[in-house]
């Protein structure tokens, strides 16, 4: 048994649907979660900054007394295998999860990925789905801003208009599974399957922390307890408006604080 | 006469569309020119943040020999005030010189403005415009990632129906001139114009460029060269891909590169 937090972190507070994840599968866990919001986006980045930055973020949450690491970012996982070599602590980001769920889902073996563009241009998700698979993938610049300006509504013409734009190429691939490679995502999820219907979406987030709670259980390394798990919250930028952001990742009512961080020093 | 060169800076590259002024108004000066492609957007994030990173940007200007700054950065210059008492060398940004073109602009007395949210929460121009104006001002924050994406033509849905969304207030409020306070928006000013007809557009950095030009001729601290002036280009992000996208905000080819500066270190 091991009482200590795991440590989550994202470019900003998409991550937050991880964590949703996470708090369902391991209820009991505590969780220190950081948001970079300070210098929020990260994927249309180059991959040095990514990595520099990701390592400043890993820095902060190795400060605290964790356990284990999750990536909840699609940008960061996709250049993780990187910079992993260096990290003590165990770490798992959403790509390799989220491509064994896709492998799993297919059954026309043929796949379909949409993130940022750093993602895209890493080629992870094709090295990570392995032989046997088709994979597209698809770049989507403004779903990030998109969603963080509140534009993710069955019947805004403007994240349709975007979202077929994206997405209207896997209806000629052919594609029956989708993995959602941003931790944004996942607020598209109805404008995304009215496009696609019938085709399955796979929330990398979701997939990230089924992952970890795993490697937890299969290490022994689970705290215990069942319930009552609490999660602190740290962000780079003023954390006020925090729980109004923060309660649409996280799909509930978010009445907790953020606390302040100077990431630039870690 | 001053051989020094020019220091400019934004969060990003839209600030070339301030030194598209510069260079015509004053070509014979030479310019350093920042971008901080690392951090952008600046427009989204708090005030402290705001000013940590822009007086970052500020010493790095100041690493050259330069003589002037020109704070190229709409919402940098909405919090100019609060750190230009601890600078050393003449700074213009764009709040005032805009504000000025928009009292001699307007005939029906009503100016709007449309900028950050940074820039709209510091009611800067609301100040600078003054009595006898009654002003109304908008936060755009679709319009510099759908500008970054490309997407300013006349005739694409997406940034019609957001600019559509964003300015017909202004139709109502009945002003006859707008001040365009972030400069990336000069590249939408074929898609205000058609929504907003008969409306004077200022555009906030060539004001800023004129009126720095002003202070130096004023000063006896120009460079005496009537051409042949030379810009030089730093980002704190990668530069490779640098002059496609500057070509576009200078509305000229541009074959230079740009040199890398880790910006956090100053």
């Amino acid at each position: 048994m091991d009482e200590r937090p795991i440590g989550v972190f994202d470019s900003g507070l998409g991550g937050l649907t991880a964590v949703r994840e996470l708090m369902q599968v391991l209820p009991g866990e505590n969780i220190v979660y950081f948001g970079d919001t300070g210098r929020v986006p990260y994927g249309g980045r180059s991959d040095d900054t990514i990595i520099r930055y990701a390592q400043q973020d890993v820095r902060f949450l190795e400060s605290f007394d964790i356990k284990a690491i999750l990536v909840a970012c699609g940008t960061v996982s996709s250049v993780l295998h990187r910079f992993s070599g260096s990290l003590r602590l165990p770490v798992t980001g959403v790509v390799e999860p989220a491509a064994a769920a896709a492998r799993v889902a297919t059954k026309n073996r043929r796949v379909g990925i949409i993130g940022t563009a750093a993602t895209v241009r890493s080629k992870c998700y094709i090295q990570a789905l392995g032989g046997g698979i088709e994979a597209m993938a698809q770049a989507c610049p403004l779903f990030v801003p998109l969603v963080e300006n509140g534009r993710f509504k069955l019947g805004d013409v403007v994240i349709e208009t975007v979202a077929r734009e994206y997405l209207s190429p896997f209806i000629e691939f052919g594609c029956d599974t989708l993995i959602l490679g941003c931790t944004h995502y996942p607020l598209l999820r109805d404008i995304i399957a009215e496009l696609l219907p019938g085709v399955t979406l796979i929330d990398s987030g979701a997939a990230g922390a089924k992952s970890l709670a795993s490697l937890l259980r299969d290490g022994g390394s689970l705290c215990g307890r069942s319930s009552g798990g609490k999660v602190e919250y740290h962000v780079s930028d003023d954390p006020s408006g925090f729980g109004r952001l923060a309660s649409l990742f996280l799909g509930t009512c978010v009445n907790a604080d953020a606390r302040k961080v100077d990431i630039e020093t870690y």
